[in-house]
């Protein structure tokens, strides 16, 4: 298998984390987004919506990053990352789908630009636009960790899921722009448990081939 | 089952539309979101997150349009909506999460009102964002499917699936505000056969009891 990647994309990161839990070697292809490689005439023909992560296992080319999990999770099983019942799986996509849709979209480059260029917004409300999606999100998220039976060590039972591999790439996006996490202390415990783990140390955006500091 | 729900919700329409094709019996319990309903202290109990569609099953609560649809579908598997391969599958869910997760969310209530109150953008500046994430989404939408071997009558093969549960809401917003669509045949070649069957028409917006004109 190909992962094109980039270490600060956090939609990579999820696909990293979910690919080092499985054991799944895999060769890395960098695409660096802040110099507008996924632009350029190229990675058109490996991503017609130019985004990544891009997986390629043998002729079958994957993208979405929620996608390519489920995928994994259906072709290599072991250990399972959508696990339990129906009931269960309902849940762990939903906590994943509480960020994956209702945080990240808003805060990624192609967003921010936007604000910037055709909004003319400034440095100061540009991070204040991004504090306020991962604030309040990651404060929906709290609630449903601190309140529902189905949270454990992880955000759902005793071993990491679909829900982890989404929820660690956004704490770190959070702390990368100071974003408040005090309100958050379930959602925090719960990234300290995935970090404990040697597969999240080794998706993270400083163990990437590309890695700049 | 009961689906809290509100007519002009796209997220909700996803839902409405997988429990016609399902033939799912259930109660609508209408949220008007215009009027804030989802902000009561009543909604709190229902959604955390305070979001609709809300799913309510028995004893299960489930949240976010595509975990509910998934949920649907492993629980009711005829007519499948995840059919064929887990390459099929990856398709499928990469499609619907194209529209989901890169068009969608930018342009939900809560985003347009912070555009609007918080960065003090006017209504032509609103429109605009509006229309740019819905051409150029819908954009890589058509690439695909009109390059894409796995498109046929419906976004992928003979029969509707969760793709097509997720891109006649989305149509339904881009009329609505006025976005170009003459630079995606193929989106709305596929949109025309969805809303040509009986279970497209009853899920749809007019169709629903809290409709207003």
């Amino acid at each position: 298998m190909e992962l094109y990647s980039y270490f600060r994309s956090s939609a990579a990161f999820r696909v990293r984390i979910a690919l080092a839990l499985k054991g799944l070697a895999h060769d890395y292809r960098a695409v660096h987004l802040a110099r507008n490689e996924h632009l350029a005439a190229a990675y058109g023909a490996v991503s017609s919506a130019r985004l990544v992560p891009q997986l390629i296992d043998g002729e079958a080319s994957i993208s979405q990053s929620l996608a390519i999990i489920e995928y994994l999770d259906e072709v290599h099983p072991q250990p399972p990352l959508l696990p339990g019942t129906a009931l269960d799986r309902a849940r762990i996509r939903s906590l994943a789908l509480d960020i994956a849709c209702e945080i990240h979209p808003l805060n990624n480059l192609r967003v921010l630009r936007y604000l910037v260029r055709e909004l003319q917004v400034g440095e100061v409300a540009k991070n204040t636009w991004y504090r306020h999606w991962v604030e309040q999100g990651l404060g929906v998220v709290e609630q449903r960790l601190a309140q529902e039976p189905g949270t454990g060590r992880y955000c759902h039972g005793e071993s990491p899921t679909l829900a982890d591999c989404v929820l660690v790439p956004q704490i770190f996006n959070a702390q990368r722009f100071d974003c408040r996490l005090d309100h958050v202390p379930t959602v925090m415990r719960v990234f300290e448990a995935c970090m404990a783990e040697p597969a999240f140390q080794r998706a993270q955006p400083s163990a990437c081939p590309d890695f700049e500091p």
